[in-house]
């Protein structure tokens, strides 16, 4: 028996018309690429939107075309993500950050069919059209007063575009599962794998998204909100459409990620909650020790990407007196992995049982399914003590790439492996532990390589550590740690093992330690662990 | 292109599972129909669903059966929303305030194969049950201590049930479209006709009941939700399911509504949020004058069914200072319709601003979209000044009723006419000016009969005022006021048009007033004008 209930398709324009009618003349407020501050509301927004649809229409742009982004978080991005699935077509943001042989890779294979770049990205664009012959042409996301010299074929001008459509048009009709965005994994092992959010999915991760505890507009919606976390980044963490639901003000910092720009534009703007990566943090907290400026009406930050330190939720917590909610996600769980917030009555511990739960990697949000894993697939419990692969399981979670890269990524059961080793507590919290590929798989356990890192670098003469499985012929697997020691310190292998010793479980000491005067990174700034696994593939380790 | 995100059901098991795991420990707290406070948590509740579920499925119940219930908000009627879901069954509340024919009526309309009866409900089943020969047996909802006395066959304790059962189960898995439960409409036309809601709609309409100006948790997620209105009336507004989602502490009032226990559970639990018609506050206000007592722990009500006034919003604001959100919906729109919240920016507003938008019906929220249209179908424009007919669209607005009864309830595009007359207002406000069946079509200008009675029942002398339309000959229809008057009042039919002259538009006058000793009601205490409509069929209009 089915239910007697209207077939109303989850699509992203249903949430921008919302916008459009029933928060209309809330504000969104850019620091432009051009410079100045820019603000309209989120009836303009739509409009343009609606403007940008009819553009590209006219432009032969049709339903399941893909268009590339390279571009900061502005209001004209914010359109791409309403104007161009809003026509069927896909948005497939560009990390502009990645290497240019990865940028063509990534482009190509997802057939864009246009591209759109600000002008902080347009260079790489000029730089590399000549290896895009399947792009069909240009658009620079600006006005007329500031477009760039080209000598390409097929450039537009975004406000042009704009400009030149009437308004008089319609959304497309599709079914929800449509694709309505792509973002590519950066992939520190193989090809880039591009994952495809569906409009069904956008529309339920981002219900998730406005709950009270994970992001939330407040009960009187006085929120203002400002995603730092880049809109390339899992699509942004569903920010560009979070405030279209919730309508709340919206705040975009342009590529102006400078502290004295960000504190000033949060302040200026009556900003409340930010999202960024803990890199974002470790820069404004610089800044504001520097200068004695503070965030004046900021009261809430969530903090993802990758872990904050206690040191930095003590000091956002403590000294600051503004809220962490600390959340995990990834490209493949569309950016909401778990929530931040603090479950029902945690808020009257004491502080420091508090950091203890936001010190973990969150709580479980309705709609994102998780359990661990063993190398033979078998399920472990949630006690709290096992560790295991974490697997995950949703409406917004990929079941797949684009192209069927890397293969199917499911379980049998149909759940996604992560890639992450993690601990499951009975509470509901998430604890990460390491990363799948870089756990050290010693005679049948595992040794956490951030762990080890962690404790590594807290020697005082220790800037930066990496830890790698190295081949053990007893063991299977034994810890290599690598590292780099700060400027005229020095440090002997047996000194810096002699110090690890009460510090770590007696199987988890590293069997050998290199000194080098680098680690390689990442085009996202992480540990280059392929490159330290190749660097070191024939290393051996000493025998006891 | 379709996106590649994994196919996961919206379903109630989603919701009930994830509470077990996630706010396992969190309580929900209910005054019995046997008497004593009882407590458990949301992983008991699980569980108790799981082998509910079992059970039914042990007495043959599977897929698509419906299943009936006459009883109030207990933790035994929230695990029949969990449980008899959960095996693909639908659950059928019936309104055990309903005359019993109409029980019989609907019961049998909606083939209920079982019937299960709290303690206070169980004497309507030992009355009717002879003639309800389609019900294959009865649950009485109570412990085995508590069993009545009953000649009927095939009668079960809903205790035993679950303990006869191991909890060794599995929920069913099927479409989200699958029938969930279902709610008839109290019909003061025609037959009852059945709106049956479907495990996405309720999955939807709990996302969006769980939004921060909805209804939702606070941000640190101590609000504790007290679901006042009856779980029958539309399904409970979406609680039997929201605080599964966001993790509050419920506490279920089960039948006692008398104004002392209301408040001692309120006081004793620390309600935060409660759900209730007008009628309840009402009474409350009443009792709290009375003693001088008052709520210690309630900030917000949310208040639906009828419309407050605005002596009731001023008291409950001022004077309690706890926050009111007057919502809209009905049956056929999940009780979801408008947010009560007031719309960004609008909390700093001077309070008599802040209540004149709280009077209204509050705002659209994502996932409803509604238009007024006028006799002809045009759509008419949401300037706050036209007046038309409400009609919505949505992913939780019904398409029609069970068995087709009533026909296609859509406009030919595919909106549902709700039969409510409104205006929209350009800011996102919704404000009801009748119902469509009973405005006054005054030579093809309406009058709102709702206005009407509101002036007239503020004369002192009037007790209540009906007003339904009487045929004129030239107008085509024109106001009939019914009046009742208050014990020992006197007032005449021109003192009475003379007081209210002054007060209304000169064309919207009465043009005759009747004097009744009582007005019909229904069995919802609502006006029966349907009955008025009958009584005064031949009422001649005095000729000017």
């Amino acid at each position: 028996m089915r239910g007697l209930m209207m077939d109303w398709p989850l699509t992203i324009t249903s949430m921008v018309d919302y916008a459009g009618r029933y928060h209309g003349t809330q504000e969104i407020v850019t620091r432009t690429i051009e410079g100045p501050i820019h603000r309209y509301t989120f009836a303009d927004l739509r409009l343009r939107a609606l403007k940008l649809g009819q553009a590209l229409t006219t432009l032969g742009v049709g339903l399941g075309d893909r268009i590339g982004s390279l571009a900061f978080n502005t209001y004209r991005h914010l359109e791409m993500f309403h104007g161009v699935t809003g026509i069927g077509a896909v948005l497939h943001t560009v990390n502009p950050r990645l290497f240019p042989e990865q940028i063509v890779y990534i482009v190509e294979h997802a057939e864009d069919s246009w591209m759109f770049a600000d002008l902080a990205c347009w260079p790489i664009i000029e730089a590399l059209a000549d290896k895009l012959p399947g792009v069909k042409g240009w658009v620079v996301m600006t006005d007329r007063a500031h477009m760039p010299e080209t000598k390409l074929a097929n450039v537009h001008c975004y406000d042009d575009l704009i400009d030149g459509a009437s308004g008089d048009f319609q959304w497309a009709s599709f079914d929800e599962n449509t694709a309505a965005t792509m973002c590519y994994t950066s992939g520190t092992t193989g090809n880039p794998k591009g994952v495809v959010y569906s409009h069904r999915s956008i529309v339920l991760a981002t219900f998730a998204a406005s709950m009270g505890d994970v992001l939330g507009a407040a009960p009187k919606g006085g929120d203002v909100l400002m995603p730092i976390s880049p809109f390339f980044h899992a699509n942004g963490w569903m920010l560009p459409f979070t405030p279209c639901m919730t309508g709340n003000k919206m705040v975009l910092p342009g590529r102006s990620y400078e502290p004295e720009k960000l504190l000033e534009l949060m302040n200026d703007e009556g900003v409340t909650v930010t999202a960024a990566v803990p890199t974002i943090w470790t820069m404004l907290m610089d800044y504001l020790d520097r200068t004695g400026k503070r965030p004046t009406s900021l009261t809430r930050v969530l903090i993802g990407g990758s872990a904050p330190s206690e040191g930095m939720l003590r000091k956002i917590e403590l000294e600051l007196g503004i809220e962490v909610y600390q959340g995990w996600g990834m490209t493949e769980t569309s950016a909401i992995g778990t929530k931040g917030g603090l479950k029902p009555g945690a808020g009257n511990l004491p502080w420091e049982e508090q950091a203890a739960l936001k010190m973990t990697q969150g709580r479980g949000a309705y709609g994102v399914e998780m359990r661990i894993v063993d190398d033979a697939g078998q399920v472990l419990p949630n006690d709290g003590e096992a560790s295991g692969v974490l697997q995950v399981r949703g409406p917004w979670i990929a079941s797949g790439y684009f192209k069927g890269e890397g293969g199917n990524p499911l379980s049998a059961d149909g759940w996604l492996n992560t890639g992450d080793v993690a601990r499951l507590r009975p509470d509901g919290y998430m604890v990460l532990t390491d990363r799948a590929k870089d756990v050290i798989k010693s005679g049948g356990e595992w040794i956490s390589s951030i762990d080890l890192e962690n404790t590594a670098s807290s020697h005082p003469a220790v800037l930066e550590a990496a830890v790698i499985a190295a081949h053990h012929p007893k063991w299977d697997e034994r810890p290599l740690l690598i590292v780099v020691l700060k400027q005229d310190a020095s440090l002997t292998r047996d000194e810096l093992l002699t110090w690890l010793a009460p510090r770590l479980a007696k199987w988890w000491l590293p069997d050998d330690v290199v000194f080098v005067d680098e680690i390689p990174h990442t085009a996202t700034g992480k540990i280059s662990k392929l490159t330290l696994r190749q660097q070191f593939r024939d290393h051996v380790l000493p025998t006891i």
